[in-house]
Parts: structure tokens; sequence; C-alpha cells
């Protein structure tokens, strides 16, 4: 019998529970295997649950438990969990994590400790929900120089971002929606200035180019400033703003990566992705492009996937050596997201077109309903950002707003 | 030094020894491997090969090198493709496959002589390409009851639908184009007659649900008879004709299987997959519903993913069990799709709206530009198809068109 705990009783650990219930033994028929649940960890009681006797309160039962070979990290945070998930891994019991904090922050770390101790550190969970993305990147796409990853990675503000656009609802009232519905925290900053976004797209970056990718090296930017007339101008280029969070491998071997709202053209599948649904497109050379769609978060999506992960770690039979990214000391592979060329949307007010012809030559002009006189919106031509934000920064307040275009 | 083979320098087995051998150094690096490709077999001669020294002619050769661990079948067709796979696994040799002719008409029997040997039948390429789906499918999507797979799994047919839909090209002018690019065959029919969907939806079902599903026993429809008159019919209900092949897991147990033209409302992701793109909807009770989106065909990303699965047989210590079905004596599992509820499209020249009324209330009426007087067009209610079919049947030649809606 292979048994396995569970780190936490919130939403995604207690759908862990659930779904595993649920399924076990249709799982183990189909796997050839014989898992089961042996213990919940929780500081609180739940004496009504239906599996009351799996609750425990000290980590230590499950540390010295050698029948427990796998361990379901739900709890989220940096602290008690990344201190737990380290004595799991160096007894030698398996970690599976939704944590995306803590993959973000320690992964390197932990993924050494793992390898050190002949087991497995896996996060499928951490980045697109119930989206499969971790593992197909290193297995099926094992073949391919990758190119670049871009995506959706946050749900909570695609949703506010889809009711801007569909339903010409401000920014504040879409927030508002999104925090009745349970889609967005009362605090909702992690996710309105991409931070969530940011652990994400580090994940990808560090599982996809090998070196970790620390949160504090990426530029981010939330959608707290995008407006109803950005919208309306993207619209009116046949795109969509999408907080996107992606990174590039430049020719100069370095990493281009960002979370920012972007300007999606409609012909890119990303931008059809609407409401709380996560997308992520990995471009690659055997593959030229594939796109992965689905939850982002919730509670049994997010438990699908550590299930899945918590599955495979009873199948393998020692460290999944694909899975794996060195640490990394210094930000040097990281490349200054203003050296990069980008086409930019910018709208301005009181500035003549003939101004702006000779800071932007070339630029594609925009128009939207209800466009007063003194508003001037363009896509400029490729430049450097930083000779965009040059230019602009000599009009001082004229510049209402600003974002790239994603070109995929 | 790990040794593969490759069976066959077409189109899919040259990209195969082409991305391997750019990558190569990169892929040993990254995966822990010591990969390397040592044979490929041809009957034809390609002197001027940049490694023209790894060509044989003879079968033998690769089945009696104990070196060669794993083989790469790449040829197409039943014969003497199956000769070999079979040969192969007898010989403790794994096979990675891209021939969905081969998996959808032998692929339980390969299954029983791979797990008898100790080795791997994988067959990532043999459906949707580039894309990642089978190894997710029982990997990362582990812990969920699947309930229904649908996607658009040709890339020809989606070509020919597009381009009626967005260029108001007729079928055979789409078709000629399509043929000029390259994308279809100088004979179109296991494209167009759904044949080739038909295998692969076929082989997403026997691994999703664990028994082989015979092509012979799936209702197969192509998009020869789909009409411009359709399409904007399809338009008007904010839909698009995809040909979709889907399997659902009903109430009672059986699969409802079909490959056939279908409306697919624009709500779903299916529908915005545009051109020669491949994308698959998986539903499950963890996940709710996860897609899959990338290219069906072609040298590079259909060698991607047979290297995906050359890469994962080094990796594996024995048999994978989870990725296995049964064999299946009788279609008793299969539902008629005549007992199966649907809503359809119908297009009738001739006919009264009351007549019509009479044998499909409850109709929404659908409008076209240029719609002719004698034109009625509806989506029914919910009703059985062997109703439908009954209903119609009563009306003759005054029957235009017709298909379902897809309903996910």
């Amino acid at each position: 019998m292979s048994k396995f705990a569970i780190l936490g009783h919130g939403v995604v650990g207690s759908g862990t529970a659930e779904l595993f219930l649920k399924n076990k033994d249709n799982i183990n028929k189909r796997q050839g295997t014989d898992i089961d649940l042996k213990y919940i960890l929780d500081i609180r009681d739940f004496p009504d649950s239906p599996y009351a006797e799996k609750f425990v309160k000290d980590i230590n039962v499950i540390l010295e438990d050698d029948e427990v070979t796998v361990v379901a990290e739900c709890m989220g945070g940096i602290n008690p969990a990344y201190t737990f998930v380290k004595s799991c891994l160096e007894r030698g019991k398996s970690v599976c994590t939704s944590n995306k904090q803590l993959v973000a922050e320690k992964g390197a770390e932990l993924h050494a400790v793992a390898k050190a101790n002949n087991c497995n550190f896996m996060f499928e969970a951490s980045t697109g929900g119930a989206i499969p993305i971790l593992r197909p990147l290193h297995t099926c796409l094992a073949a391919n120089e990758i190119t670049a990853i871009a995506g959706i990675l946050n749900g909570t503000t695609n949703f506010i971002l889809t009711k801007m656009i569909e339903e010409n609802m401000t920014f504040d009232a879409a927030l508002t929606m999104a925090q009745q519905l349970g889609y967005a925290e009362k605090d909702p900053t992690a996710d309105v200035e991409g931070h969530d976004a940011c652990r994400k797209i580090c994940i990808l970056a560090s599982l996809a180019f090998g070196s970790h990718v620390y949160p504090q090296w990426v530029y981010t930017e939330g959608i707290s400033s995008v407006t109803l007339e950005d919208a309306a101008y993207a619209t009116s280029a046949n795109s969509a703003v999408k907080l996107i969070g992606s990174v590039w491998k430049l020719k100069n071997g370095k990493l281009l990566i960002s979370v920012r709202p972007c300007f999606v053209c409609r012909s890119c599948q990303l931008a059809l992705i609407d409401d709380v649904f996560n997308g992520i497109m990995v471009c690659g050379d055997g593959i030229d492009r594939v796109m992965f769609y689905g939850r982002g978060a919730g509670k049994l999506p997010t438990a699908s996937a550590v299930l899945g992960d918590v599955i495979d770690c009873f199948k393998q039979t020692g460290t999944v050596m694909s899975q794996t990214w060195e640490d990394s000391r210094s930000s040097s592979f990281i490349e200054d997201h203003l050296n990069a060329e980008v086409r930019m949307y910018v709208r301005l007010d009181g500035v003549s077109r003939e101004t702006a012809e000779k800071l932007f030559p070339g630029s594609v002009y925009l128009d939207r309903e209800g466009k007063p006189e003194s508003e001037l919106a363009f896509i400029t031509t490729y430049m450097l950002e930083k000779d965009i934000i040059h230019n602009l920064n000599s009009l001082g307040s004229a510049v209402l707003g600003k974002m790239p275009l994603l070109d995929m």
C-alpha cells in the first residue's frame, strides 16, 4: 500500500482529499497502483468530516511514518510550508505542491534537496491550475528548443479585463463584481498588481530555461491603470487587452521576461481567452506553437493537478531528472525590458499629430467612438522601449496610456 | 549510450532525424540522458544525406542490434509497419509511432505485446501532431473521471471550413487551395470524409476509457456536403461549422462516439480554432474542461511528438502501466448515435413553417443574407436523433442540410 498525506485543509487541500477519495478505486485500477490517503494536517478541528480520523496536528506524525512516501502541500505561503516541505524531502518523501509562492521563491533549493534525497519535488498545480503545462513542457516538448512562453496566468485579472472589454464596465466595478463572485480576494493586490502572474511566469521560465528566475527580477505591471478608453482602442485595432506574463529567449542568450497588460491581436489564440480562464502559449523550434487552456484556479481544478503529481510520484523510482533547474546568483541573464524592441500603443491628450509624428514616425493611428478632438492614439513601429519612454517623458502629463503589443 | 532507430525517411521520419540531430546536445544535457540515433531504415537511397552512414535497408540489422532499445516508426500504413513494430516489441525494444492507422487498428494488440515484453508502445504523435494530449491525459489528468473529449482533429478539413466561413469560398475551391498549399492529398478522401479524424477519436477514446474502439464502430460523416448556406446560418447563430470528433461517457455506461460536422457556438473555445490548427477539449470531474491547441500535422511538429516519446522511453524502466487499453470483442459498449438526444440544425426548401412547427415544435428559426422565400432554417429543441431523422425522412428531398449542435 502506497500512502500519502495532505498538508492543509483549506480550499485546495480539502478539494484534493475530496477528489481523491471519490475516484480512488478507479485511479488505482487504471494506474495499476495501490494508493491511499493516510493523514491530513491542519491545526483546526474537523470533527464532522467524513474522514475525521485522518486529521493530525503535528507534522512529526507524518515525518516519522515511513509508510507515507508522498506529501501534498496545500497550505500556501512560505511559512511554515517551506520548513515542512524541506523536512519531508530530507526524509526522502516526495512533495507535490500547489504553492506558487514557495516554488517561485524556493524552487531551486527544494529541487536540490529532492535530488539529494532521491525523491521528487513537483508543482504542476502551482501554474495554470487544472491545466497540464509543466509536465508536458519537460516531457512531451523535450525535443524542442523553447523560444518563448506567453500566457494569461491569472484568472481574476482576466475576468476584470473581459468585463471591461465586453460589457464596458469600469475597472472598479469589475473588481467589485469579481470580489462578489469570490474570484478576487478582499485585498486584491497580489492579483491586480500582477504579483501572482509574476510568480507563475518565474516558474515557467525557470523550468523551461533551467535557471531560477526570482520574482524581484521580473518587470511587473498590473492592470489597475488600464482604462475603458484603452480597451476601446484595442478593439478598434482588432485586439484585446490582456495581462500577459511572457518570457523570450533572446539571440544574445538572455531572457526577456515581464508581466504587463498588452494589446493581443485577435489572430492570436490568447486574445480569445475570456473570463476566469487561463491560457499558456509555448513556442519552440519543433512545435511552432502549442497552447494549453483551462481553469487556472478553483478547488477541484487545482486538486486535479495536485493529484496528477501525487500519482506520478508513486510511479517514479527516483528523481525525475528533467524537471529541474539550477539556482542563479545574479540576474545577469535577464535582459532589461527597456533594451528590447517593441511596438507600443500610446494615448495622448493635447498633443498635435505633427508632434507625435516627429517623435514616433510611421505610427498607425487609431480611432474610437466618442474620441475627443484633443485625443490622439496610435501604435508605434518597432522601437527600443527606452527610446519610447524617453520620447513620452518629453510629453509629460499629456500621456494618458500606453502598453506594448504582444508579438507572437 | 542509449541508441534508437527511425523506420522510414519520409516527411515525419526525416523531420525526426533532423530535429533530434539539431538539438541532441541540449536534449541530453537537460534530460540527463545520453541518447543517439544509430539507424534510419528506408528502402530508398540517400547518398547525399549528411547522415548517409546511418541508412540501412534491412529491418534485421535493427532487430538484432542489442544497443538499439527504442525504435521510432514513421512509415505509416499497416504493412509492413505492423510486422516491424511487433518484431521490435517482441525483442523488448520500445516503439514510438506517428502512425494513427496502426494505433487505431492494432493498438490493443501492440499494447499487450509491449507489456508482455516489459517495454513500451507510445504514440503521442498519432493524435494532434505537435499537441501534447495523450501523455497529459493519462498522467496529469489521472485523478479525473473523464466525461467527454471533443476535438478538431484534422487540419485539412478545418482549413477548408475556415476558408468557407471566413472567405465565402466554396468547398471545391477551398479543397483545391488546400491541395495547392500541400495541406490536402491528391486523393483527399481520408481527410474530407472524416476517416483520419475517426482514427484519432478512436485512439483518444480507447486511451481515456480503457477499451479499444475500432474505427468501423464509429459513426463518421465528412464535410463534403457542407454548403456555404450552412456556414452562413451557423454564423447567424453565433456558431461556426467544425468537423468534430467526440466521445461521451453516457449515464448508461456506454460511449457515444462520432465524427461529424457540427455547429459549434463561439462561446466554446473549439469554435475559435481556425486554419490548419487542431484543438482537443477534455472534460472531467476535477478539471471541468481543459483544451490543447496546436499544429496537428507537419514535419517538425509531428517529429517533436515522436521525439518526446523516444526521450520518455529511455527514461522508463519498464512498461508504463497507465497508458494501456484492453481489446474489445464487440461494439456493445458503443451507443447508437440515433438513440442520443441532440439539437439539430435543419435547412429545408419549400416546407411551410406550419409543417415545420408540427414536426419540430419549439425550434429557433435562423436567417441569412439572401435567404430565398422558400427556404426555412432552424435549430430544433433536444430530440432523439432517430425521431429527427424519421421526421426529416417524411419531408423527402425538401431537406437541404442538417447537422447537430456540439453541446459542451
